[in-house]
């Protein structure tokens, strides 16, 4: 049987899956990345769980398709990541060359979202967009059904400016989108609202979750009408929803597709205030020639849209 | 001698530009749009330009490249433009039966940054965009070499927004791009400031330009060291800026043309801060793989950009 490796690489953990060239999932494994031990040791893990997937017995292995955070050049290195310690390391080259068969490299981000795309539609629509709302915020450009990274690191929606004199960001920078919609976000604005002296039940759940806030604690909050939770579920949706209105404006795509996170836990509280608000963004009569779409693959999108990546490399 | 069109159809004026295969001139027909005697008289004065070029003898017309002010579609339909009776009109097919050769059409600003692109660059780099900054601010966006438009809309830069709860733009929203950098954005920042008191030898230029700022009064006040003049250019530069680092997070592009008669009478003043406040904005390094490069055609892009897009619909 002909199989194709999804491998997803996060900063905790490595989802490695086997799929076949329909699309069935005949193995999965999970090990630790163990970042914390180097270079080497996160090789050590990788190889652990390819090897692992390959030892199913009469399988002719075709490709591997990985995902990973950070910035990834259209040769498949690895620049830099903020997790784990690749530093212009050619992960392509690396596995390509210990397992003989081509191997594609991409944004961990990028890898997801194409994976929602081919998993929702299915070459139907060519210029899709996807907006991925989680720790940080990401994005994918979909354009001609191909992933488009220009010169490797497109699509970091999360670095659109959106409010220049507001928030400052991780990056350094003011006014990001992720500064005002993620779940690093909301801790910041949150302990900013209880240090005037509003009351929430976000307080408690606060200590547990530390500096990202669960999308379950929000939710609960949400459950008891808590007043804070709500107003931090608004000043997402505005900032999702301003975004939203400018990828319209730039792209003007058939899709966009909503995923991570926040977007999947908060979704009835969260989309329609997005939509309303991207309306108001953009120009007139756009957004109703644009699809709106919920992701479905959860954790599952990292290796699919890994898996789905290496078999547009074979042209399968 | 075969002979291609390329006409830009604006507000005020039409020009058509009559150019062999090579993108020689061979000559050049400029008419009143007539935009107010209503859509017959408006078509009735394209008639004339094109009739005016194609006079010349021992012409073969291959082709006819349009650009026109306003949101067309994939069919070449406009649907609405701000200053031309133009609604819903299938001018790509009025023209095309007119003439009996293929037509192309599309956005104004689109199709002349696709002129300058062409002419600064001619193939070398694939993905480009470009910045048109004017009375409003528009742009194109070039990808693979070809114009990118969507669904027909897309580089609508000036609505992107950059400053939410900031300036309310034409175009209805708040905190557009071109509610803070074009020569529309200035008269109104300069009347506020002039209102708080502040003395400008600009109140005197504003009193003759009205609602729509001259490129040269702002020069001119630059000259004599105005401090609000140049308090207008930092404040454009500055928005200017958090759009082009916008746009590099958003594409990682090649290259980006800045474009338009503020960027080109400002050059000096502008460009420089507006790159500096873009470093401020793009992630790490990114910057230094974009190449930054002014327009250089001036009024000549409509006419060239056109040619060229009908060049391509031909294959030529």
């Amino acid at each position: 049987m002909r199989v194709i490796i999804g491998l997803d690489i996060g900063g905790t953990k490595i989802l490695g899956a086997l799929y076949d060239v329909d699309g069935n999932v005949i193995s999965k494994i999970k090990k630790k990345t163990k970042s914390n031990e180097g270079l080497e040791m996160v090789m050590k893990q990788v190889d652990k769980v390819i090897d692992g997937l390959i030892k199913a017995e009469g399988i002719e292995l075709l490709g591997i398709g990985i995902g990973v955070p950070g910035l990834v050049n259209e040769q498949g290195e690895v620049l830099f990541s903020p997790n784990i310690p690749f530093r212009d390391f050619k992960l392509e080259k690396r596995i390509s060359e210990s397992y003989r068969v081509p191997v594609v490299v991409g944004n961990d981000v990028n890898v997801a979202m194409f994976g929602e795309y081919k998993h929702l539609n299915d070459v139907k629509l060519n210029d899709v967009l996807g907006i991925f709302v989680g720790t940080g915020v990401g994005g994918a450009i979909i354009l001609g059904g191909n992933l488009f990274v220009g010169q490797g690191s497109a699509a970091e929606f999360g670095h659109m400016v959106v409010n220049v004199d507001g928030a400052y960001c991780g990056c350094g920078a003011q006014g990001c989108l992720e500064a005002y919609a993620s779940k690093t976000a909301m801790p910041k604005y949150i302990l900013k609202q209880l240090g005037k002296g509003r009351m929430s039940v976000l307080k408690d759940y606060l200590e547990e979750d530390g500096a990202v806030m669960k999308s379950s604690s929000l939710k609960k909050a949400l459950d008891v009408k808590d007043e804070l939770a709500l107003d931090v579920v608004e000043r997402t949706a505005k900032y999702l929803g301003v975004a939203i209105g400018n990828l319209v404006n730039l792209f003007h795509p058939q899709m966009i597709i909503l995923g991570g996170g926040v977007i999947e836990s908060l979704e009835v509280e969260l989309v329609d205030r997005a939509i309303r608000e991207a309306r108001l963004h953009a120009m007139p009569g756009l957004m109703d020639s644009v699809e709106l779409k919920m992701s479905t693959l959860g954790d599952e999108a990292g290796v699919y849209g890994a898996y789905r990546l290496a078999r547009e490399k074979l042209k399968i």
